[in-house]
Order: structure tokens, then C-alpha cells, then sequence
């Protein structure tokens, strides 16, 4: 199954998904503001800036190109490596269900019970990474033995996966499946372990707060002492000029701040809820399960979550 | 068997396989039409631009220049990472052909069975990927139960492998093999599961479109600006310069688009038709068919699909 | 478990976590000495500087952006890879609580014993890459004659691995696991050891020497030259331009530094007790233990170390 | 055993081994004529060229070196990754030879098959990469029936691993070996499968022909250019200033058309003869044969193939 | 045990440790005698350089430093990765010391020929990639029929390791281990295989010399061309400004250089001797031997070998 967020360009230009100019508004306007009244006193007192020349705010600008690229690169790795992190989620839950279809053909409780689990586990991952209530999405999917001991789980997700091995070992020691068996269907849960805490390194550990702030503060300086540096030269087109220049700049910087962190609810974030149904749907009709759920389609803005 | 999508680059320059100009011509007519307005502007009223002086555009170029380059190399990482993947695909056919005629020498039903699947996968994954129908490209490698089947699936593919995983698992309930071949046969599958879900990963992924959204934006307002630059100094050279700028930006952020999904029709996407032959190629000389397709060549214009 | 160390923006810029500016501030006071004599002298003695024009600094300067970019980027790159091993480290212990509940359900000594040893095996590495002591911090989570034996040894990590390779190699010889179980769980002691080699790694073998004396004189001699290049023509703005580019080029200096050993006590290192911490409570949970530590929060000052 | 295909660089100034300028000398000459043709000019009418600044130049051909520079790191990526996968073939080489000998210490017979399908494969493999004739490059190492089965075969090399398997999986019907160490021994010729369908993909598959076909024909349009822009500057200096610039662009644009197909016989391709070679003599030292061929030394040119 | 190479920066800068300045002082002298030749010039012919604008330089310098910047990653990148293939070794040879105590718990003699050999790998893959004598330096950790047949081998660092795993395909032969413990320890070999052959890779295959070349003549050409196009402009300062640009743009390259092969014995290369004697050590403890050798030490200088 594939999801397509992107449409043609020109609807997007109109719906403005993830436009990034909404949430640099401000800064844009003080940097407007400046530059236009640097502009009038120019205009007004026509020797006032004539003595500033551009080549040290080119200069300026381009060292900050060059700095805000790798943090660009660098947000940019991070989202894609939580992408790819839950692709190996969803690559261990298609292998788990492979593997109990084939393993287990006449024990469609076990099964339900091993998949129920895992399609909680997405769930709840999403949850988490979210920062909403873990246990809450991660409870309808358990054994009810299994959701009323959540509530006090510092890890509810590694219960449920704990659960899971707790399940196969019981085969072991039936005889169902010998040891390496055990250790096939235990290492699909290794991979949701490995997607679970790669995800959890990327949202605790934010990049270092040094480099944010001193780009951050790099940029607004310069943006700000931008129209001093062009105004002698550039005269009327002094606004046009810094409000493009500005608009690039604070883009990228709250573009990479969007993309720093990529599990939150912003137009450019990852879609974990569309991810996690896309799971559930394939566990189970892998369960053979007549009445599926819809995948998550993006909405009239062209945003999914 | 080796595929050679590049002749000579003589010959290349005149078939304009994959060339990016006919896609960019309007934008570069947009562009060429302003400048020699402004050039003819220029030349009737010398002194209009002479106050503009290019340092600021050029700074300008140079801040693009430098974003436009990361996202050239980010979207050139999908598309070498769609192809790694598809390696990761033969590989595991090349795998699976040659522990099916290793460990079941005898069974020959089988050993079709299960490799017919898997070239279907290739088939029905390239399908996929191109947004065209997964069934009628996997239908004609399945047994007829499976086949008929298909038509109510999710993910159609996934089912193939699981039926590979349970004639496998039939192996083992039999006796034939244990359950450490089982594993060995089934890592196969999991790797196929890896190829398709990684495939995915980047078809329903795109890179943030705010991203694509600013670089394109700031890609316009400069080439737009550019000649208000460059005429003051350039004069009559002016179209020439601006529209060679303009060939080159537009030019590598169509490409990068273009490389963004890397599984697309167009000439420079992957030839996800030419591996699916070669993948069914292999897999059917393993069975030690004696009748096998030819592998697919590039048309007149070099170009493969 | 989630840890959020960065709170509001807003907050943190009064807080001062992380600023680079503090240890930078040395040099930031000589250079700006140096521009504002500089001024004064250009103010006084009208024609002196005139002759320097800025070109030749703009290219030094963008000539050390670049190489700091680089610099930056693999400093960088070796934090993350630091976060990435610690991950591997959260994601084996978890694996392993896994796996001893199921395949030891009745047998908590062997389980708690195990556990423990890996629970200090994380204070204890953190205390290794710290340059604190080592046995001091594994000491209470062996058992005492493990214990005993610790003052002696080189590698101590190592010794209480190779206690819990020895345990499980004991069940193997009573007959309890196989030998497919024995690799397996001692797979997951082998992603232990690869963390702390990793690690190890990171920690012995800093960015070559001569590289950091290239960038960190090639820093001081442009920061030094560069008042004499602005001051004819940026005049009375020189030290502010002087320190603005002083600040971005000594700030990311000593931010590479910083990152360069993510494993000190600095406000940017990765918070190795924290970390330490969380995979104590997750494996006692696992456990069954009822009384769990608190998870470490950041401080008044935003930091967790 | 160590090759060592890089001489002291004084020899190698003169041996003029890899020099690029032989293969860019046309271009070069046509740049220095015109640049020559516009100094000439410029020097008999002063005033032709003096209107013409140097900045949209200087701004050209950064932009063209920030793209060239992407592009030079993608194709020497390329050319490292092909020279891994053959790292991976030796090291899969080596493990079966330790394999072969110390599971099979008293069947030569069987262990010589193997292994010299192995050295077969690394020199047919070199063959395919370089367009020649596998079947002939492998034919010498196989069993007379296999060898003679080989013409009419489409992926020759993997009908050897295929051979392989079959040799293993008999071991294993006939009790020698059990299916764990058939998946041990098959894995390495997984490996080996690896390794080809890797350096197939890197051969196979060029970067997009539309990002070539740009940066070529904007290295054309800039070094053409770039007198124009010079000369009313530079003076006589001209000619000098653009041959060198010319020389590093063609330079750099025809190197990375070098490394990206790094299977040629080109003086910097990758020594696959050599490599091969290598292998043949520690899978025959292995074997224990005493009569072990030399491995291959650079030429007088310090060329090795 | 934690090896720290880098003392305290004051200290160092002293010491001299691996400065690059000696290595390239006859560069800097060429390029010191023509820019003060060329001031001299200006002075007592004032009007002989005036017109040589200083932007072409600019230009050129700038695309020089995006090479070199491309350059030192890459070498920075093999110098690391060769770090990171030590790691492995270490980890391998904790692994195989763990695995050896743990299964092998009664059979010292065993333990101690295993663990000896893979101690006497370190060392001699040391000295096999630093051109040393690889028999004199394993000999010594060899049974003495296994050192006396090592002078006529072609690859004496592969015979100690078929020597390990015959003694454990020995042990599988008379029942005391299955086919998983092998498979399990001789995983161990193929790692430090890996590391060998990676290693190897590395040290045979350097960067396309036509890429060295390339950028070595171009730092060459500018470094003597930019007196010439400062001098106009920069009058007296022309020598200080074009020393410490040719001292970074030298330096790099001679630092890219020592890091392409890291492993030599030049300031900046990797301490082999120092990591195979750290290897040493933890097998002699995991061996229970109690006079264990110091770890090494850096000397006066801060330098590790």
C-alpha cells in the first residue's frame, strides 16, 4: 500500500501545507520594518550609508550559508534516519506475521494475540514519540490481564514485547518450535526494540543547544545589520533584497527546527499516525481479517499526520 | 548479465535522452524575456540600472548555489538508495534460486513455485512503485488459487511471500528440511520484506515540501532579480549570462525533483522494467528453463526503462 | 521512557545552558580590543588603512568557513555516533531482560544476576568515558566475590561480561538452554562489548592534532587580520562586524571541541547518567521490582548531565 | 600480502601515470585559443573588453565549483564503495578457505572445488565488470562438466556458487555436515553474491545522464565565458588565468567520469587483475599448493591493472 | 583501559606534536621569497602590479578551497574508518575471550593457544600494514610448529587463523561443541578477517592519484599566482597575507596526505603498536595471567604509536 502526500504543485501552492512563512512572520516584519526605515533615512539624508560597502555582509551571509547547509544536512539525516527506523518497524511486523502465519497455522488465538501486540506496539510508539499517552493507545490492542497491568509500566511498550517472547517461549518449552525458532520470532521483536530506541535517541537527545543558539543568533544579526550594509547601494531595492534574503535564511533555520525533532504534528513532521494504521491494516489481514480499516488519507490541505 | 544504459556521449547529445531542457524551456523563457526587456530598457535609457551594483546578487547565488547542492546530493541519496535496494532484491533472488536447487534437487514443483513468486515480486514491486496495478503484474506468476486471491488484497505482495513462508513451513512440518534451514530460506524473504518496504519508505516520503517549497521560491525571486543585477554592468551580455544561470538552477532543481521518486517513467528514473526482466531472467535459467526472454535494451533515444 | 532536555527557547536564553559564549570570552575581549584601536587609530589618522581593501579577507574568511564546516560536521558526527553505541547499548539490555524473563521464568537469581551486572556495566562505562572510577561504579551490582575480584583489573567491563557469558555457558552445560539460546544471549553481551569499544574509540582516538592546530591558527590570524581589512572601509561599524564574525568562527571552534569528546560533563555532552540511569529503572522493572529510582531531569539550568 | 601501486611522487611526476591532461588537452587548447584570440584583441582595442566586470564570472564559477565538487564526491563514493564490495569477495574468500580446510580436512578433493570455483568467480567476475568474456575467464577453474555447460549460460558466475551449494548441500544429505553449517558455509556464498550484484549495480547503473549532461555543458559555457570576463582585467595574464581554471574544472569533470565506472583499465580504475589475483594465490595457498603464482606489480608507469 | 593521546592544548602547542609546519616549511619558503620579491618590486616600480584585480584570485582560491575541503573529508573518512576496523578487531578479540572462558572453562591449553593467536593477529596486522616483518612479529604467540612453518607463507595472519578454527572444527570433531558453538566462534575469526582485509583495502588502494595531482599542481599554480594579484592592493602586507593562506592551503594538503595512509608512523597516523598491545593485554587477563605489560604510553612529544 502507498501513500502519496505530495499532490501536484500548483494545488499545494494555494493550500500552503507546510508553509514554512507563517511561523516566520514576525521575524520577517522587524526585519521588513528595519529595512524600510533604514531605506526612508537613506532617501532623506542621501550620504548617510554611503560609506558602508557590501563585501563584508556578503562575506557575513556567505559564512552563514555555508553554516546553516550542514545544520540543514544534519536536521535533514535526522528525519530521515526516524523514517527509516520506522520502515524497519514496519518491515519486522510484515516478517512477524509471515513467519506466525506459516509457523503457526492452526493457532489463530496465539497469533492474534503475537500481532494484536505489535500493531499496539506502533501505536503506542507513535504515542510516545508524541509525548501522549502511551498506555492509552497501547491498551485496546493487549489481553485483558495484559492492558490493566500498564498503568504503572515506566516501558509499557517493552512489556508488550516482553509479553510477546513470554508467548514463544511457552511454545519452546511445549515443543512447538524449538530453540531456533525461539530466537527467529524473538529477533523480529529485537528489530521493534532497535526502531523503538533509535526513535527514543532521536527525540531525547535534541542536536547540541550551542550550535542551535549560536546559528540562531548569527542569523539575526546578520539579518539585522543586512539593509545597513546594502541600503548605500541597493537604495529602493534595499527592502526587496533583505526581506528575500531574510525569508531564506529564518526559513531554513525553522525548517531545520521543524525537522530536528520529526514526531510532532507539523505539516513536515513524519505522518506516524498513517504509519501505524498502515501497520495495523497489513497485521491484520495477515490475520485474514475481513473488515479493515481505511488508510489515512492526507487532508484538504494536503497534510497527514 | 550486464545492462548498458549509456552510449557514447556523441551520440547522447543529439538523441537528448534525459535531457532536462525541454521541461525547464517555459521558465526559461520567463526568464530570458525579462532580461532582454530590461537589456533593451538599459540600452534606451543608459542610466536606469547604473546605481545596481551585482555584489548582492551574487551573494545571492552563491547562498542558492550552496542549498541548491544539498538537496541535489540529498535527492541523489534516495535514488542510489531505491537502486542499492534493488540489489538487495536480486541479491536475495540470486539467493533463494540457489538454495531451492541446492536443498530440494528432486522437487521441481516446488522450486517453480517458489521462484515464480519471487519474480512475480519483482514484477508486482515495480508496479507498485510506479503507481500501476500490483495484481495483474503478480497474477500470472501464482498458482491459480493465489491468483485468484489477489483481487481483494492490501498489499498483494506480501501475501506472495507468504506463501512462499508456508510451503517452506510445509517443508519442515514434513520433515524435509529443520528449522534451521527454514530460517535460512525465510532470512530470503525478509530480505525481499527489507527491498519492498524500503522502497516504500522513499516513494511515500518526499523531502519535507517546505523545503522544496523555499529552494523553488528563492530559485524564482533570484533568477527573476538577477538581470536587475547583472544589467547595469554587463549590458548586452546580460541575457546570455542570466539565462545560462537560470539553465543551470532550474535545471538542478527539475533534476532534483526528478530524482526525488526515483521511480517514475522518466528518463533518468531507475529501470525498474529492465531488473524485473533481468530478476525473471535469472530465476527461470536457475529452474533450468531452456526457453528465456531477452533482456530489455535501450530505445533509440538510449533511453531504459 | 522519554527525557526532554530542551525546554522553551525562550527560557534557555536566560538560562544560558550551553552558551558557547563564557569560554569564548578571552578571545572575543582581544579582538575586540585590537578592531577598536584599530578604529580609533583609522579616526585619528584619517588615510592610514585606506589602502587595504576588504577582498583578500573576504576570501580568507570564506576559505576557514569552509574548512570549520568541516570540522564542524565530523565533530558532529562523532557525538551522534556516541548517542547512536549508547542506543545499541539500551536496545542489547532490553533484549536481554527480554529473553532472560522468557527462557528463565522461575529462576530470579540467575535473571537478577544477570541484569544487575548489566544495569552497572552502564554506570560503570559511563564512569570509564568519564576518566572517573570504573570498579567503584560496577562494585554494587555484582555479586560479592565478582566484587571482590574487581580492585585488579584492567577491564573491569569486560570481567563482569565475561561473568554473565559464564553463567549462561553453566545453564548450557546443565542441559537448561541449547546451544542456539547460549549464542543468542550471548549475541546481546557482544552488542555490549561493541558499545563500549565504540565508545572506547571515540574516547582514545581524538580528530588529528595537526588538524585542530591548522584551523585553530588559521581562526587567530584571520581573526586578528581582520579589523586591519575592515577598518578603511566599515569605519566606526568595524568591531561590531569584528566581533559578530569572531563570535560565529571561535563560537563553532569551541563547539567542535566540545563535541569532539561527547562523553565530559560540559552542557552540550551526552547525558551518560541519564542514560545509565534509564536502562537501570528499565531493567529492574523488568525485573519485577516495584521500587524504581526517578529518571534524572534536567537542573535548574536546563542541563542534564 | 600488500600491493603498493603508489610510488614516491617525484617518480610519479614523470611516469605521468594517471595524469588527466592527456584526455583534456583538446579542450584545453580550444580555451587557450580564444582566450589568446580576446587578449589579442584586447591589447590592439583597448576599449572592447572594459565594460565587462569580473564579478558575475567570479559568481559563475563558484556556483559551477560547489556542483562539480557534489559531483566529484559522488563518483569517487562510487569508486570506494566498488573497491569495498571487492573487500567483501576477499574476506568471503578467505572465510570459506578457513571453513573448507578445517571442516573437511581429508577431502582435497571436494575443498579444491570449491575454493577454485571461488578464485573463477573473482576472475570472471573482473571479466564482466570489464565487458570481456566471463565464460572464458571462468571456464579454466570449473570441473570439465560444469566448464563445458558454461557457453550457453546467462549469469555464468552464478551457476559456479550454484555448483558450490550443490557440492554443500550433498555433504549435508550424506550426513558430513549438518544444516547449520551448510547455512554457514552457503553464507559465505551469499556473500560472494553480494559482492557481484553490488558492483553490477555500480556498473549498471550511471549517475542520472541529465546531471552529467549540466554540469558539462555549464563547464563548457563558464570556461568559454570566462576570458570574456577576464581580459578587460587581467591584460595579458588572461590566457594564464584561464588554462589553469580550465585545467581544474575539465580536470575534476573528466576524474569523476573516470571513477564513476571504476571496472575500466584506466589508469585509476580499480586493479580488479590484481585483485583477482590475489585471490587465486591465497585460495591455492590454502588448498597448500606449493607452486603459487607472483602477484601482479605496477608497470614502469606505476599502472597496475 | 582508556588510552589519551591528547594532553592540554598549551602543552602541545610547545611540544610541537604532529604540527604540519616542518613538512611543509620548503613550500612556505618558495612561496615567502616570491611574494616579498614581488613587494619589493611594487615598492620601487609603484605602478607595475596596479592592474591586477584581486577578485580572479579570490575566485580561484575559493574554488581551490572547496577541493581541498572535499579532500581532507574524504582522507579523513579512510583515516576513520580504518580507526573503526581496530574497533572491531578489539571487540572481536573480547568477544572470542569471553566464548573461549565461558565454553572452554577446563582446558586452559586451548584457551591460551586460541587467545595467543588472535594476540599475535593484532601484532602482526600492525606490522603487515606499517611494511614490517608480519612472521617476526606473530611468530612469538605461535605453537612452535605452527612458527616454524610461517617464513614460506604468503599470508601468515589467514594461516594463524585457519590454525584456530582447525582447533575448533577439532573440538566439534570429538563432540564438545555442536555446529552452533563453531559456527559462533568462527564468526569471531571471519570478524577480524573483516578487519584485516578492510584494513588492507585501505592501505593498497589510495585515492586516484590523478585527483592528488590535480589538486596538488592547482594549490601549487595558485599559491604562486596570488602575490601577483594582491600585491597591487595589499602593498606590504602582500607577504603575511599569502603566508598564511599558503600555510592553510599547504597544510591541508599535507595533512590529507598523512591521513590517506593512517597507517604509518608519522604523528597523526593511528597508534597500532598502542591498540595491539592493548589487545595483548585483555586476552592476557581474560587468560588469568597475572604480570600483564603496561599499556603505552605517549612520549615527551604527545605522541603514540
Amino acid at each position: 500500500m502507498i501513500l502519496r502526500p505530495r499532490p501536484g504543485a500548483f494545488a499545494l501552492l494555494f493550500a500552503l501545507r507546510g508553509s514554512i512563512v507563517p511561523r516566520i512572520a514576525g521575524r520577517l516584519c522587524v526585519v521588513a520594518a528595519l529595512s524600510t526605515l533604514l531605506t526612508v533615512a537613506d532617501l532623506s539624508h542621501p550620504h548617510l550609508f554611503v560609506q558602508v560597502p557590501a563585501a563584508p555582509f556578503t562575506f557575513m551571509g556567505l559564512a552563514l550559508s555555508i553554516f546553516l547547509g550542514f545544520r540543514t544536512s544534519t536536521c535533514y539525516a535526522r528525519w530521515w534516519e526516524a523514517r527509516r527506523l520506522w520502515g524497519r518497524l514496519i518491515a519486522a511486523a510484515r516478517d512477524l506475521a509471515r513467519d506466525a502465519g506459516a509457523l503457526f497455522p492452526n493457532e489463530a488465538a496465539l497469533r492474534r494475540r503475537l500481532l494484536y501486540r505489535v500493531a499496539g506496539f506502533a501505536q503506542g510508539l507513535a504515542a510516545q514519540l508524541r509525548g501522549e499517552d502511551v498506555a492509552a493507545a497501547l491498551r485496546p490492542w493487549l489481553p485483558v490481564p495484559e492492558a490493566a497491568a500498564l498503568g504503572t509500566l515506566r516501558n509499557p511498550l517493552q512489556a508488550a514485547l516482553r509479553a510477546c517472547a513470554a508467548d514463544l517461549a511457552a511454545c519452546r518449552a511445549e515443543g512447538r518450535i524449538g530453540e531456533v525458532l525461539y530466537v527467529r520470532l524473538d529477533g523480529h521483536l529485537s528489530a521493534l526494540t532497535e526502531a523503538q530506541t533509535g526513535c527514543e535517541g532521536i527525540r531525547n537527545t535534541p542536536t547540541p543547544f550551542a550550535y542551535w543558539l549560536l546559528l540562531n543568533r548569527t542569523a539575526w544579526l546578520f539579518c539585522l545589520l543586512l539593509p545597513f550594509g546594502f541600503v548605500g547601494s541597493l537604495g529602493l531595492a534595499t527592502p526587496v533584497v533583505v526581506i528575500i534574503l531574510a525569508y531564506t535564511f529564518f526559513g531554513l533555520d525553522e525548517l531545520a527546527d521543524e525537522l530536528e525533532d520529526p514526531f510532532g504534528r507539523a505539516a513536515n513532521d513524519l505522518p506516524l499516525d498513517a504509519l501505524a494504521r498502515m501497520v495495523e491494516i497489513e497485521l491484520r489481514e495477515a490475520l485474514g481479517e475481513a473488515e479493515l480499516p481505511e488508510p489515512m488519507r492526507p487532508d484538504a490541505r494536503f497534510v497527514l499526520l
